[in-house]
């Protein structure tokens, strides 16, 4: 009896407005403090600074211990990848660290509290879900590409080793080298390198710049229309139903009155030779 | 009487288009004039310039009074955001200046006033607000966006502070630099001088144009898509209604067909036994 | 007689597949002429190129008097524009320059010479009317874009005036320097400079940036959708008047069939009647 | 019956998914190789990659000659496109070269091996195919913008040549120098160096900038729309058909109930006539 009756307390607690906007206040408050702390400051706000961020730790353990009563069945509760995400930031963030070369670490961790805002954000998470879902439609074209990175690095690698080690000293910094190239960053530097020793090189970059060019739009233009393709036939599935039934039973009340029809003139047939006779 | 027909005379002037015209012509001189003031010019030609910026700035007080009067009520006049947009303008452009150190304000407010140009053509006024609308819809993109940014920027701070104080040295400009490195404005120059003490740290830089390219790409589509299906359904709104209306009306009449049917076989079958008596 | 027996001839001549695809091989070789000398090439080969460009001169006139005449009517002739293009460009390398000093000018105007390609090859020339169709939607969109740009470069060579002469030194130049940074070249090295003495000056340049890069998307997508919109009505305008014009003779059928029931109806009311009696 | 017995046995190699997934994985060691040979390895392992090459290339051969037996009918094997792009990587490694100087052309034909990742992965093998496709449509546009890039670089040639030869010298150069413009690959140092001689020499660039982004942009949003176009037609054909389906068959119905209510109306009148005697 007393168990149901906190859960039912800490559901409310947790489904309270004020407390999810006291919750995005806090993370926000957490997200300016890892951005004072990468200025110089004073010592002693320095302290301070230390205090709001414990207190701001044990604030979103309490929340997380909240949330996790409040859903009842624990197991559950961890098949939502958010909340699998949201108590491995907070727990991350609570591991003592003494050890001053851990400190960098420490506080990295702590930047991805920043990450908490969008799992609080309903409409974020939305967002974030959209966007995994429009990953696998480029998995193909991304993996074209890759190949395309990977045979002009080769390429590359072999030609060019001796002009210029870092730029094309491996098959690894050769692909870095092609995707500034991609970005045109610099690219003609690099071109005009190679080009003294070999003069026709120019065509290695303009038909690498080109063939990817063409890929990447053609990607681009594929996901429009076959997004498009998508939302068209969700709303005819919605819309033309009504349409197209419409459309049935106009067909099938043909269908009875071409029957009746047969029916009164056969009637009439037998009427007027009864008739007749 | 007497004021109506000041108020009809000034409605008139107000409407008519050779006016309009005038005024259009008079921004665009105005604008000239900022633009003649940016090169070196006689103090001769100065003063010519300072005496037409004079005339300009009481023909557009006068053009807001008429407009004032000829729109009748007061607090009507300014419920329209253009209307107090050009009061704003042309009351700041009043404002007397004598210090010289206010010179640079005085001449900034004068500069807006080519911002007119966009309040008096109706096709710039519509233009805008389209713009102004299509803003909320990017909004948690844009929120999502900043989230990254700032905690790139976190990490970057944290990272490379000692690397180069001037491009990582706070959160602020670090996120200045990542913006630069979005813009592939010399982001190799960058990226290189933080893989000399961290190799790994192009996982860092591609990680982050990845994501960006990835958001904002995923952005336009959706925005593409969304407005595409706006209109779609705001033109089945007016196209289809004919067609439905069509269909709604032959699926009437069809009921009637069969209800009338079965009246007339009723009557022949009551016929028949009438007469098969 | 013998003048419609020329003009026959001539036209015959006009239409032939080979003389049309010989004088398409003439405009290439006068082309490849024009890119041969901007090579550094042997007196010799030079003197042969002079007497082939002549050549190549009298052939275009030859053409255009055949077309001419061919065509029947002189100022019908000039009513199409590319013909009016075609005069132009072969009269202009007709005028004898002796004149060392606007020798520069006459192989500027053979240059244009191969923009005949455009007015021989009818895709090319369909594709410049589309092109040109292109533009007017995009007019009040770049009135937009060159106010901002207007007023952006205003106040940056009122602020920068003194911090880099060749940037910022009047508002033309201030221009192309807006044009640069938006193109992303060097644009931090401008930003950089000015931010030593204005330190908030990046909200100029990333406001700019921002505000140009969604007037741009906006106007491209707008772009996209209402071609699209146009395409549809199109579409609309051809394949759906046999679905409507169907509807239509169902709807009107269905009409006949109800007026002639009530008849039948009417009649069989009344021989019940005469039966009945 | 021998040989059919070893070509069912070859087929049901051939088709086997373990066997495809061991070729596809000795694509990748093959990959990897080519990779590795662009690191400074050990001889001592360059050995075991020299074996690891061979074994390769005879494994591949081995599968092209079952999938050649398999397949049955020698020349309807290379009537398709990627079973001769096989044959011709596979030859060409196994040509044997001692020259030194051919070490690196060697090596390159190695690198295409990489290539039959695409042949052998269908999802691949359909994209080259579509994207394939979408080259003709592009074709004009293309062509278009290689005379606008032909004419500016003889121009820019012709006046730019004295500047700097490096960048101008002749028709080649120029249109790299032009291509590098486009890409905004420091192209304001290119135009403030002329500028210094032709101060108008800005119209130049920005025109060409201009023109190409709008030619380009264009040819993107048409592209868009005409595919855009061919899926709506090709779901109006599939989907379409039942509804234009249905109301026609409702069209001939309500003929036939036409019909047969004009011969009710016959019979009727005609029993009235005979009745009403």
């Amino acid at each position: 009896m007393k168990v149901k009756l906190i859960k039912s307390f800490l559901n409310s607690i947790n489904n309270n407005k004020f407390f999810q906007l006291f919750i995005i206040a806090v993370i926000i408050l957490s997200a300016l403090l890892i951005g004072a702390k990468t200025y110089d400051i004073d010592p002693e706000y320095l302290k301070l600074i230390t205090y709001l961020d414990l207190a701001i730790t044990y604030l979103f353990l309490f929340e997380i211990i909240i949330r996790f009563i409040a859903d009842g069945h624990s197991l559950a509760f961890f098949k939502k990848g958010w909340n699998v995400f949201d108590t491995l930031i907070v727990t991350a963030s609570m591991i003592p660290i003494d050890d001053s070369e851990m400190i960098l670490l420490a506080r990295l961790v702590r930047v991805f509290r920043v990450l908490r805002l969008i799992s609080i954000i309903p409409e974020l998470r939305i967002l974030i879900s959209a966007l995994i879902k429009a990953l696998p439609p480029m998995g193909y074209v991304l993996l074209l590409m890759f190949i395309m990175f990977y045979i002009y690095a080769a390429v590359g690698s072999f030609l060019f080793d001796d002009i210029n080690k870092v730029l094309w000293g491996d098959i690894a910094v050769a692909m870095l080298t092609l995707f500034r190239v991609v970005t045109f960053e610099d690219w003609t530097d690099v071109m005009y390198e190679t080009m003294e020793v070999y003069p026709l090189s120019w065509m290695y970059y303009l038909s690498f710049i080109f063939l990817n060019a063409f890929v990447f739009l053609n990607m681009m233009i594929g996901i429009v229309i076959e997004r498009m393709q998508a939302e068209h036939d969700a709303y005819n599935l919605e819309h033309d139903e009504g349409e197209i039934s419409d459309l049935y039973h106009i067909r099938e009340d043909t269908k009875v009155i071409l029957a009746r029809l047969s029916e009164l003139e056969k009637q009439l047939s037998y009427q007027n030779k009864s008739t007749g006779q």
